[in-house]
């Protein structure tokens, strides 16, 4: 599957990812009223909102960008309703030739890691059936647990041509507080680099071209870290969150790229679909969301390919 | 949320919780048949057979145990049928009042554990409304992106006076990997230490009583670990997952408890709902699973409450 990312990011120029992270404070009262008065202050109410709110905005991006990689979390608060639409989501961004990440965090112990992989990347045997639950293309995997809990993503992984990003370093404040610990050894390095190095090994075995189909997230709040990661995992492709909204800038996340100009995705998520409510966009207001949307797209594009062309 | 749990181990004598983790190989195949002659080979006909084969362990167990953990992979890995049998089977259990402990080991950014904390076990605007997406009683929840990914649970847990446990040292082989890493420090120590040591300082400001409603997932597997982490954490209650078909056995368990008897909640999941396909339970055969669920349920709060009188 990361070759499938790599032609995608190649066709559009764009190392980007947009995240579909939709609370409903992003989305413009027409929709969320629309919604409402069709099916009441409800789960399905809200889920039908983030659909409607979603489906404008991918209709007007989805030439621009390679993939999207939408939130569970954010599906998941309205319960049923909000992960029928999040499976939708999934499935709608396909037909229109996106590569879907799905940013699920899961991670358990083996037999449970499995579930969850078939479940999110593979399909799942139903008497002589084998059915498919939600179908991403790629997932994020949370490696708290060690290998037992990564290897059945990856083994599905081999199965499906899909792929999966290992949390290494995470974009938020206080990701340091056990990800940067001094893991005691001849040389004592922080525990992400461990993990990194950890990424580094399970990727060998998922091969999908020059990289490997197992990545790693690293949050583009953290440059400097970026850049040792990225000579840690040469072969990872680095999802990289946090630009934009969380703070993150073009010129800081040029070292999480390889030579070859690829090996990172950057992430945008608040800024791109809650782009109307920004100052810079506010002319487009509430109605055209998703002009406003494609309009921060193509400055992120630009941001990026300037702060490459300039390393 | 933890003063309920509590009055329920007492009510019933059984520091235990029955883990509802149904893989289609547990489930009779009689079950199976009717719920595909119904639904088809297809994702509802496999979580409409796990519903049958849920509801009829329930109700044979629910009045000897004092709270159950359906793991939401087991779920999850049927799509969006499955999460309904999940929703279905939370509510069904505190119908019957049954503790429900939503093993989701969900961990994010902040604002994203935040979703996840009012899906999972608060309730989401929605308009003038509140809507509550799955609704358990306790999360456990993935520490590995630190405070700021952990104290949006603690947040609803305190509006909705509910309760978390948080992964400490997880009952896998290779849970050693990342976790027992020596920290370098004053005194070099193992990560789940420091991560036990947050743990209770999250639990301060989230008291349910004489305990916290902040616990935490500490495996049946390492009880020499269980020793040091039951002193490091005198206020939390500990999920002792890896009892039974994990390993771990009623003697190895006695030092995850505190002096008064509490303080500790072993799970057993595939030794009590797959009961029936054990040698010691064969006599009950396919057809009378559930008697022999409640069998093994009988057998291990004999275990466990032998080895803590001898303790």
């Amino acid at each position: 599957m990361i070759d499938k990312l790599i032609q995608n990011i190649k066709r559009t120029g764009a190392p980007i990812v947009v995240g579909l992270d939709p609370m409903l404070k992003y989305i413009p009262e027409h929709l969320q009223k629309k919604a409402f008065a069709e099916y009441g202050e409800t789960l399905q109410g809200a889920a039908e909102a983030v659909w409607a709110f979603n489906k404008e905005i991918i209709d007007s991006i989805s030439d621009l960008i390679p993939a999207v990689k939408p939130q569970i979390a954010m599906y998941e608060q309205f319960g049923v309703e909000g992960l029928i639409v999040f499976k939708r989501t999934v499935e709608y961004c396909k037909q229109k030739g996106l590569i879907v990440i799905g940013d699920v965090k899961r991670g358990d112990i083996g037999s449970t890691s499995e579930a969850y992989a078939v479940g999110h990347l593979g399909s799942v045997q139903v008497g002589n059936s084998r059915c498919r639950g939600f179908d991403e293309d790629f997932i994020t995997v949370n490696p708290y647990l060690g290998s037992d809990g990564v290897k059945p993503f990856i083994k599905v992984c081999n199965e499906e041509k899909k792929g999966i990003f290992v949390l290494v370093k995470t974009s938020n404040p206080s990701s340091g507080e056990f990800q940067d610990r001094l893991v005691k050894e001849a040389a004592d390095r922080p525990l992400y680099e461990i993990v990194g190095e950890k990424v580094a090994q399970w990727g060998e075995d998922c091969m999908g071209g020059t990289y490997s189909n197992v990545g790693a997230v690293v949050g583009a709040t953290y440059p400097e870290q970026g850049k040792v990661l990225r000579k840690l995992m040469p072969k990872a492709f680095i999802l990289v969150p946090g630009y934009g909204a969380q703070g993150g800038k073009g010129a800081d996340l040029v070292h999480f790229f390889n030579e070859d100009g690829l090996g990172a995705i950057v992430n945008s998520s608040r800024g791109i679909i809650a782009a109307y409510k920004q100052a810079e966009y506010a002319e487009y207001g509430a109605e055209r969301f998703a002009e406003a949307s494609r309009a921060a797209v193509l400055a992120m594009k630009k941001d990026i390919a300037e702060a490459l062309q300039n390393r």
